[in-house]
């Protein structure tokens, strides 16, 4: 059922008249991100020997969340070159659909991981880490399923169903992560509490971006840019809390080491 | 003779009239599952220089499991391409065959692997760790050959009789796990015993969904769905067995690799 109102989706109000335009710029905000997210990949992994042991896994995690993303985007980009051809200008739909899906499948695997990167480099006890990246792993994954059904949804009123259903988790998470979390947070050396503050910041503000975007079809723009908003929409939010996100708790991990270590650089070695 | 009935099985069992949302509901599937097994098989090769030296080759093979299994889910993914267009939502069998046998040639491959990996963590005597990687690593070999005709039957009675013949070592492999295997777990480090177990567990159940995949062509499912059912029930299972065994095998490690460095972070050292 869900997935018959996918394909319908998908093939409804995905295939829409866009422009040349249109198409090229959301084709190369597809090109961008996948470069984006498979640089920050890199720029961590590399970098990952420069922290101590203790943070080690949270850049680790972090690196995979943008690789997963790259992935995505390479086949989201794709995805869009089949579902229209273009020729002298003139943008028509190939009638292969483009598949919406891949987002939340990446999404099903990335946010919970970024939450857990998030729990990691504060570098809590261990039972605390344990609990808190289990808890809102979870709840993450819940708010990414409930979302799905209203994203393919053909009409408004069952996208706002499902909007509001995961809205319950995503409310559960921003409340951890301000309330339970700040604790935590206070208690972190003088030298990152400021920037994991900024990570906690940015993860909210670049997720409270994504239910924007959710909503943007409620708008009473045309099909075609509707389509291309909510393109747009999604890949920068994207690329502010997997890529933007990783670099901050990088900058947070290696203050900490630097900070931990005070002077003994073997703890260094990769 | 097997090879032609495979063919046969892959030609009329495998070409089932699909609706467009059964054939994506797979394909996500098979998308989602390549994506999580090589994320799988960085994060366990990229952390494998955080445990010490006496638990790097269980990661290592860890690793090797879900990347052989990324490998095959790419070719899975592609086959199941092959086999169906979709154009406008209506799908049409092309009449290339579907390729089942992706999966029996990953589980050849993965399942002694898994059960070394197992053992491998265990960190038991030399000669243990040899004689029971060596039977196990047998069994499940023998496990995987003698189910695979079953699979390509196109009566239930051979799928039945070979089933059934796969289901002697499967035995084995569990009275051997729960049964001589149970001292040696019982004599792990207390903060890992329950993990071991935990990871012990988890074989036993996501083994036991093989098999009730494998009776799904009992039923009296239409074959789209029992196609259908098929192949999520396999990738489901896959990703239990493979990659979250995978992640607890290295939490082990990571456990022993502490508690027996006690201070010298040096073992730590990649």
């Amino acid at each position: 059922m869900i997935a018959r109102r996918f394909w319908a989706a998908s093939k409804e109000a995905k295939m829409q008249q866009l422009t040349a335009d249109q198409f090229s710029l959301v084709y190369n905000a597809f090109s961008f991100t996948l470069a984006a997210m498979s640089a920050a990949t890199l720029f961590l992994w590399i970098s990952r020997s420069q922290v101590s042991h203790a943070y080690k896994t949270a850049i680790t995690i972090s690196g995979l969340v943008t690789a997963i993303a790259a992935y995505h985007y390479y086949r989201i980009f794709e995805s869009w070159n089949a579902a229209y051809s273009v020729k002298d200008g003139i943008v028509t739909a190939t009638g292969i659909g483009f598949v919406d899906a891949y987002r939340y499948v990446d999404w099903l695997l990335t946010v919970p991981l970024l939450l857990i990167e998030l729990v990691l480099v504060m570098r809590l006890t261990k039972s605390e880490t344990m609990s808190r990246a289990t808890k809102l792993g979870f709840a993450a994954a819940l708010m990414i399923i409930l979302g799905y059904p209203g994203e393919v949804a053909t009409n408004n009123a069952t996208r706002a169903l499902w909007g509001t259903l995961s809205a319950i988790p995503f409310t559960y998470i921003m409340w951890s992560l301000f309330g339970g979390l700040s604790k935590s947070i206070d208690s972190q050396p003088d030298n990152v509490r400021g920037l994991v503050k900024q990570a906690r910041l940015l993860t909210f503000a670049s997720w409270g971006f994504y239910p924007i975007v959710y909503m943007i079809p409620y708008t009473s723009l045309a099909g075609s840019t509707t389509e291309v908003a909510v393109q747009l929409g999604y890949t920068l939010a994207d690329i502010i809390a997997k890529a933007g996100v990783g670099i901050l708790i990088y900058n947070i991990a290696v203050r900490k080491s630097e900070a931990e270590a005070d002077g003994m650089k073997v703890s260094y070695a990769a």
